[in-house]
């Protein structure tokens, strides 16, 4: 606390990544990042930026960037934004649109970054349930609300919505800006990505950190309407002409033309996250049906947190949340290689 | 507008960047980069980082960078802050520090990305006008206020205030944040950086776009008191975990390295300015005192957008700022090269 801060500085309750350990050492399993590298493509095109070129400033408008997305998704490119990572599209979000008299909604088990963005743009909101499976229940969204938002798979659980369910909110909810956060969309889902051009009130975000194997390089992106879009780069315009550098913006797009080698490292971790289900429900845990690249898990019988702290020992980290008490008693898994998941579980079966 | 955005998107008046053309056949005076490449160490530093690394994220701390800096600038790491660019530093800044009941002061004429920000974070602002020689006077900032910002050398005049002038006005106002921007300091002046242990409320913004070439790599740091950096870490966890990507750490630790190449590609440019500035007022121009990358000229019988419009023609790009009308008769010039300095003087003699 200072006297030289803003009135909204001590009231903020900043987000806590998952620790970033300085030794390699470690079987990181805790920030969900991708274990296999990015496409050889990706690596090369980025060694050719390392260039003279960076001393002028880059596109402050990704033009290249938001085409090859605009491509991809068959939409135009004034559909498409893109900023530092999903997380800073995440928060212009909140400021451009979610921010409305009446309540946003989220889920009460979800991204722990929502609340810390409604304190930073004192966003007026409210936490739905999850159900008694701690599935996410779209049902409870048909109340008056200033916009909904959620992950879709739903993190930390990793439990997916089919895209009939979100096409129903839709239908019913008109009013107010519904937001998709697809961060881990390529593992299994089915991105709401193909409704843009039907609702207006509809925005999917994506990143480049998980499936693409880019977390290091911080590209995000959003697609909806262009007046939405519009909303987003009139904030994003008084707050960072240019917030891709030249690295992020060729990365991004070096990385959306080696479909081939997504593909086969999205199987990769599908095929190693069935095999790992399968194995922590041989050892007795029950695990959520994950569509993501990463697991959520609990034992009956023994303290989340101990098993936790055990796997540290034996240079394994995974992600404990102590909070809320609902899911104090699981762990979140990332789906490292079929070789890290292995080693997981031989130490799981000395615990 | 559109009845999805918040109530702040339609009334902002979003920052318009310099033009950044397609075509490489342009001489581009128009956005102060620098004319010379990064450090060739920077460069081989950058070609490192496109490495299979990149599937984890960056150090959301960016530890070594800022040990990098505050050993060059003789601080602690605590005393540190670093961001995408010094816009996103000056933009935390806005709503960390100087969002405040008394106004920020600033120059009426100045760094045109100011009242975007207080649009932005609806920041209360008073702007002091320059002096009769476009200078700015710190006298006149000795008035009641919540905050203070300019840069120095200002922008878009480049005259620079000496650093016992911003001692002064620091002994005087000590209730309030002085924020003291340096994208230009290293082209002449003399930083305020040595003043950050003696007044915790200095802030000194400062930018590796500039004398560092490196504005395609979209670093930018702040240097104070911990308790001022501590407000700016928590708007920044509150915001987005990871703002600098690998590449722009990297290469931004790699550039404090290499002073010697900054020091000599400081130097180039110091003397092409000082030839620029007389060959242009042996053609008759008038030329602000610049200690910047630029010059800001006029001209007392040619027309500045006129100017503009036949460089354009000739394939050199200058800026020109039609408001506010003050200056609609001035004309900002980057300087290039030495080469490039030369063509723009034989396309002026030409006009």
């Amino acid at each position: 606390m200072s006297r030289f801060w803003s009135q909204i500085v001590s009231k903020l309750s900043p987000y806590v990544p998952g620790e970033q350990p300085k030794t390699e050492q470690l079987i990181k399993l805790n920030t969900n990042e991708n274990p296999y590298p990015p496409s050889p493509k990706v690596l090369a095109a980025l060694a050719q930026e390392a260039s003279e070129q960076l001393r002028l400033y880059p596109d402050p408008n990704a033009e290249s960037l938001k085409q090859t997305l605009a491509d991809y998704h068959q939409l135009s490119p004034d559909q498409v934004f893109v900023g530092t990572g999903s997380d800073e599209v995440l928060a212009h979000t909140f400021q451009a649109l979610l921010k409305q008299d009446k309540p946003l909604l989220y889920p009460e088990i979800s991204y722990s970054f929502y609340p810390v963005y409604c304190g930073l743009y004192e966003v007026n909101a409210e936490k739905i349930p999850l159900n008694d499976k701690l599935e996410i229940d779209l049902e409870a969204y048909r109340i008056d609300n200033g916009g909904i938002i959620f992950p879709n798979p739903n993190a930390p659980t990793g439990q997916l919505l089919p895209l009939d369910q979100i096409r129903q909110l839709l239908e019913f909810n008109r009013k107010s800006v519904v937001v998709v956060d697809e961060a881990y969309i390529d593992f299994g889902g089915q991105s709401a990505a193909s409704l843009v051009n039907d609702y207006p009130n509809l925005l999917v975000i994506q990143t480049f950190s998980k499936s693409r194997s880019l977390a290091g390089l911080r590209v995000g992106f959003a697609l909806g309407h262009r007046d939405l879009i519009d909303g987003l780069e009139r904030v994003k315009n008084s707050f960072n002409s240019y917030p891709l550098d030249r690295f992020a913006q060729a990365g991004a797009v070096a990385a959306l033309h080696d479909q081939r080698y997504f593909e086969q490292s999205c199987q990769k971790i599908i095929d190693s996250r069935q095999w790992l289900q399968q194995q922590l429900e041989n050892l007795g845990f029950n695990v959520l049906p994950s569509s993501a690249n990463f697991l959520f898990v609990s034992h009956p019988e023994k303290d989340a947190e101990q098993i936790s702290q055990s796997l540290r020992e034996q240079s394994i980290i995974v992600r404990h949340f102590k909070q809320p008490a609902e899911i104090s008693q699981y762990l979140r898994i990332t789906v490292g290689t079929q070789q890290e998941c292995e080693q997981l579980i031989t130490c799981m079966k000395t615990l």
